[in-house]
């Protein structure tokens, strides 16, 4: 197992991993196992584990070690993996840390949580998670702050990004989030700020918008990584025109696995669909798809089909 | 003018108007004629003013009643118009809703406010208000969450329909909200409910899956009225595939149009540039298009134009 | 009618005053300039109109010039009066603060708003404000997330005071807020800030701990003035213990008028019973106190009253 | 040890336990037996552990169930134990249930979470959970709306009542409450509603007033639980005058310790003043206090003390 550390140069799509249950809503290691396959065999550059999307609060201690473990053992070393360790309390989050950095991931990433009400409180908060960790684990800032509640100043981040050497990528996934994006961009590219990694989330909402202003990828776990991997690469090649066709073939299904509180139903209903896990199971309390839903996602499916039957 | 009321079989495309202002901020009410003209050559089945996107609360008492006037003697009674009278205070509230209905309007939208914070506060407010406005004040219910901050069941949906007759219309916006929506149609056509009209907002998102769970139209404020249109005369003719396949031409703009905080930028822009307002300024404090977003903008349009080419 | 500058020498107890109804809520001046006469025979230093606990949100904006003219007019220049002006829209907000300083008053008070999500956000909207209003009035930045959902750092309060020469007052009402309080204080002091004057509020529930920690005096509206007035003096004068000894006498009603979106009908009935307005109304959609509520409240007045006859 | 279940008879004061840490942050089990022992002296009549007050979201489930454990065993069924067992996910939540009930608890406290947007979305869960429990797992409900965000209204908490045996307690910490409370205990008494028992939180801020009003006791964490306990004894008594009068001496200390986010830091001060617990600290990330707040601590506790002498 290779050890490689998160560095600031990461691009290309680091898919968020879906968590899988059985039907009694215990951790499915096969259909975990299926999911790396599947994940690898879409050309992913890099797994992010146990994140929101992950479902990471409603596991145990012990579960979460065990998927760490097994999604660490399945891909051998092949793609560097992001844990999301972020807790209430930060000797917690420094346990996990230290079981997935010994397990071989790449770095973890850490999302504020509500209490951090000024922007003084969530820099002296990473300061102290850092110090915590210690400055050989590399840090994902999550910026998801229509989950989190926290906003965060681009001026605040670039201080961050300033003294702490460890943090080497942003999950960029504020709403609206473009003109701070080309904040960020400019003031990398320009030499006022270190460069890092910036990878967009959101269910991939605004990819092409995204890759234009400069970001680096994508992370995200939109349940077709095969449109984000050959987004990201016609971008990169740059064919941006067809990067963007491509992903507006996608952009029906993108928007409604975009649904705040429900989308991960969905995401693991297509999973399911595809023959990746075998259960579209969200642990409780979680959302669940009904006959209707189930009925509107078969006819969006379907018109994807046939869209992209149309374009080939 | 007409004095036509609002009922619970309001149907079709009700749009949310823009208020125009000039660069300095002033009203502009040659821009408001204009915005008439294009909404009723457009065939919307009605408009409402002074909504959240109508940028309501940052214009004066008297430009309010200015705009209600200027917008009722340009239409002259050829369409319903729905006044958005939210506001702090009851008296505030009343007062415009007055203004209004003398002057011609079909009825009133009202949205919650934060302090609501149960469904008991919720109720009794909506009733508190309906008295304060009197029976022949017909009124639309702003469902819309993300912006109030003030979510409400189903049950309590329906127990205010079953108490207050003049509650006629839903602007449903909740998201997720397709289950609800459901759900409400549902008890309608069971007949455990009595029906009232529901168009939908979030600016269209999902407007093909509501119209096909049973939404009566939209009421949202696109900046191409015409898609809004057409899509809900298709589905309403039968023809849900070509509903669905026009929307899908337009979603990268509805999407790109529906940022939270920062999409009415992009409305106003979109309608300077389709020659119908003067300016794209929104009032301070508002958002404002920076150099990249214009240029995004422009791709985005021009994208927009090369499908519509094809299409034809 | 002198028009005395609020500057940063202020100092004592700046009364949030109330806003007088009728049973029928209409403004009632009579109410008001009884109400005024009471503030001045207390003995404050200051009067704060229009504040949230004034319902500004609820009047008409002709009812809020009456009401700062009928204001003006009783006092006659005998002290000064900051005026709340907070609005969603810019040019609402400076059309009242020019009417106030027209009318003689001291200086505005702005509260931030929901939406200013960073302190980016935050601090360019008071820059904006500023520059709105011009560099000849005095701004108090109400600093009370609790209500307003927007919390500030030290840092960012700092640097608006060193680039706005004209915000010399900050309302400190932050929760908990004793040590942002000493932060400013010892910036302050240290010269490594410009002073400006800091008035305590939260109905004045931690006002001995503010007074030793360097506040300048309170801006709240507790129905019994004349406590606050005299803490004040007592511990200008040395008398801290003394200050803390009376302080504690009315520290069950203090608790009890501080109770959020409820409060408010307490003092208006405190008010009312000691003969200063003729109603205890607030305007719909607001408080009122039941029958279990008012027996309550008699019962802490009874406290009160033999409390004070035994310190007597 | 006895396995006395919680029922709606329960009264006086179960007393929120804090969780003694060492000053490195590890649990500490022998300032945890001199933590009970002092509970029992002080004669509380319940314990209730793992609440908010009690970090638990700071915990391993490790740390979780071995604190479980020695208090149980400390107590030795001396007196009845409610463990908060609120979690993201229902079978965490299941599990630390299910550790406790078989170690002696007698029942488990369960606050909503924040995505519970709905009175409906609430009820479910509670209902979900309750049958994830199975019946023999008696439940108190925390109504702590200034934490959790999540407000219930009268009308819910019926229902939840009426169809949940198992709930037997409420925790009520709304603010404003004092309403809701009359409400709650005229359903009760009326028959209209099946009796619970209710117990008030929110640092006791207001035990007089809602003893007055029908509550059985008190469920808060105050460091001096003997105020506690003597004023609902007191009040028991009909000696109502009495009550109030101690708990008078004790509010300007009861006031501080209740800020939120920064009082358990005080609490914990105290605790370790009285010779209770080894350290003051909180685990990260926790409030500490600064050298002013201990200094304003300290001249707090003189003046308790020489108010308490007075009153002797």
């Amino acid at each position: 197992m290779t050890a490689r550390r998160l560095n600031e140069n990461a691009n290309g799509v680091y898919i968020i991993s879906a968590t899988p249950f059985s039907d009694d809503g215990a951790l499915d290691l096969a259909s975990t196992d299926r999911l790396v396959d599947f994940y690898l065999e879409k050309g992913v550059s890099g797994v992010t584990i146990l994140g929101m999307m992950g479902e990471a609060p409603k596991l145990s201690a012990e579960e979460s070690e065990q998927f760490v473990h097994r999604v660490m053992r399945r891909l051998d070393g092949r793609l560097p993996v992001i844990v999301g360790v972020s807790n209430a309390g930060t000797d917690n989050l420094r346990r996990l840390a230290a079981v997935s950095m010994d397990a071989g991931a790449a770095g973890v990433m850490i999302a504020p949580f509500a209490g951090l009400n000024t922007e003084e409180k969530l820099f002296r908060y990473y300061e102290q998670v850092g110090a915590a960790l210690g400055p050989d684990v590399p840090i994902c800032y999550q910026d998801y702050p229509q989950s989190t509640g926290v906003h965060i100043s681009v001026d605040t981040l670039l201080r961050m990004i300033a003294v702490m050497p460890q943090m080497v990528m942003l999950k960029h996934e504020d709403c609206p989030g473009l003109g701070k994006l080309t904040r960020l961009v400019d003031a990398m590219r320009s030499g006022a700020a270190r460069r890092i990694s910036i990878l967009v989330g959101n269910g991939g909402l605004y990819l092409p918008q995204e890759l234009a202003r400069g970001a680096d990828g994508a992370m995200t776990g939109f349940a077709y990584p095969e449109m984000l991997v050959e987004v990201v690469a016609r971008h990169a090649a740059g064919d941006t025109v067809g990067a963007e066709d491509l992903f507006d073939v996608y952009l029906p299904l993108i928007r409604y696995e975009q649904q705040p509180g429900y989308g991960l139903a969905v995401r693991k209903e297509v999973l399911r669909r595809r023959g990746v896990i075998a259960s579209a199971k969200t642990r409780d309390p979680g959302p669940a798809l009904s006959a209707p839903d189930r009925e509107e996602l078969t006819s969006l499916i379907a018109r994807l089909d046939r869209r992209l039957a149309e374009a080939a």
